[in-house]
């Protein structure tokens, strides 16, 4: 196939597209062995300590939606960004590029948001930026979060870290921040509750180390993409296969039923308040015990297992007794979710 | 007068405007000590040694210009913002807001600008992120730019630390940068080299600093704003006044021509390559020797004194022998500079 020579949507939905833009531009040109982790957050020795550093823009369309707005969406995302290498949250950053003729009114709320998920997470805004355009040039509000974090010493939480017999456990229901996205944006009303699930999970993360240290390989939070890209994502850079049950994966009537409307599948769309951890199968059953008596963790379930091969391979065991392969999200764009 | 009820392009000039939204939204929502600094970086004890953290959007237009690039440009700018703490750079993060359509040449063309100045440097990038957005909703493309340093213990270069008697040296010319965004941008073709001066200051400052312990107290870059609105704010920061001499400001003569053609003052032109650095007296003229002899500063100037005050007031003893008040800028939406 003939590769795209401008930018497309697709580019930028977290699947396929976009790993191919990371390979042959950005660490064609950029390469070096932190940048070349891919992981979540980088992971700098500074001979002062372990640090984790991660960023992320946020141009999420609509910017205010049910259960949260682009602001929270921000601070949650990069907190959890953090979280996923085991990493405590330090402090963030807050670059804003604003659209001539935003609402000033508009940008208090958002502030407002960032600074309730601040106190909430108990991480600081640190440094900030705010660019204007002209109006067209930009869209309301775009936000970039990076953060940093310290790592303890010793402590390896990487995808590369995923190993044959471990038991993936998905901290809550699938789908619930995108599937509320792409209703809003199609005008959709649904009976129900859909609302994003954005939530800080380094509190849940942090609990669960210190519960079976040693017990937890890999973490991921599944936003663009979904799980079915996190899981390929994983399965590749560790060089093992997956295996999902279609039983066990939590998903809201609500998120499943719009799905159905939309055409969605769940496993493709982002969440915003959830992490797949994979761990030590010997410790599976108490971490998930321990997720479910938290309130980011009350709907976690173990959904499946890693195996030995072949390498990259993400099967699915239907619900009606079969199985299929899950591919990476390609060729559809789903941009503007987070 | 009543306020703005949106955004306007003035908000993000770096004058006035910016710092009222700074005020009256940012720090009255998300106050905390570091943030209320204001400075170039953040600087944050971590237990494992004091952080510099800072964060910058680059949204100039046009992206490609004589002198350098919008990756260029974003890496040298959050490496000086990191400089200008005294902190010696250790990583940055690369957060792209592409616009469908985008061509992939030219995206190629800006990370190769990116890699390039990374390299001149020796600062990575350690973590990315890329988000799309479609045809008509961003402009090309924007680049958030982390970065972290580390600050030796001891070390406190900060606005509030200028004093009476201090000089105030600027590393080289004045306006180069932004009176070569304004020329493209109308279109205006002159004689002579009008150019960007986008440059990494680290190496300089790490020098100045070795060359006389205590001797630096402030350092800015004077980016948006341009010189007079950094003096401005140093001098309300540190609760001083500021004089200038205005037959001492280094100016190159194609940019002071420019600057007649468009109405401008090269006081308030944006630069991406030079610093502004208030010294002790008694080693101003060893701090220019050094500063010329490297080609970072080799068109040195001591510009101006530091003196009681009145508190914030800057002032300009102009060629003609007379004096005026040199404000902040206000009202002269200048955006898309950086």
């Amino acid at each position: 196939m003939k590769p795209a020579e401008t930018i497309l949507l697709d580019h930028g939905s977290g699947g396929r597209a976009s790993q191919e833009l990371i390979k042959n531009i950005f660490l064609a040109q950029l390469d070096n062995p932190v940048l070349a982790c891919l992981e979540d957050s980088a992971l700098v020795e500074t001979g002062a300590g372990r640090l984790a550093f991660t960023t992320d823009s946020y141009v999420v369309d609509p910017i205010f939606f049910p259960g949260g707005d682009i602001g929270e969406l921000a601070i949650n995302g990069t907190i959890n960004d953090l979280a996923m290498r085991g990493a405590k949250p330090l402090c963030l950053s807050l670059g804003l590029i604003l659209e001539e003729g935003f609402p000033l009114a508009d940008l208090q709320r958002v502030i407002a948001s960032v600074r309730t998920a601040c106190n909430r997470a108990d991480v600081p805004v640190v440094t900030g930026d705010t660019k204007v355009v002209p109006r067209g040039k930009g869209d309301k509000i775009f936000i970039n979060t990076s953060g940093i974090g310290l790592v303890d010493p010793g402590l390896d939480i990487s995808s590369r870290n995923a190993g044959p017999g471990d038991m993936i456990i998905l901290s809550g229901s699938m789908g619930d921040h995108g599937i509320t996205i792409l209703t809003q944006r199609a005008g959709i009303s649904l009976q129900g509750n859909l609302r994003s699930d954005t939530l800080a999970l380094h509190r849940l993360v942090q609990k669960m180390l210190a519960a079976a240290p040693g017990a937890v390989h890999t973490l991921r939070d599944p936003t663009r993409g979904g799980v079915a890209t996190s899981l390929n994502e994983i399965a590749a850079a560790a060089q093992v296969a997956v295996e999902l049950d279609e039983n066990q994966l939590p998903i809201k009537p609500e998120v499943g039923a719009a799905c159905e409307i939309l055409g969605m599948d769940p496993l493709y769309l982002a969440n915003e308040g959830k992490c797949l951890a994979l761990v030590a199968a010997e410790h599976a059953d108490r971490l998930l015990a321990l997720m479910r008596s938290l309130p980011e963790g009350a709907d976690a379930a173990i959904i499946g297992r890693v195996t030995k091969g072949p390498a990259g391979r993400v099967r699915l065991n239907t619900a009606a007794g079969g199985s299929r392969i899950v591919q990476s999200l390609t060729g559809e764009p789903l941009p503007r979710i987070c």
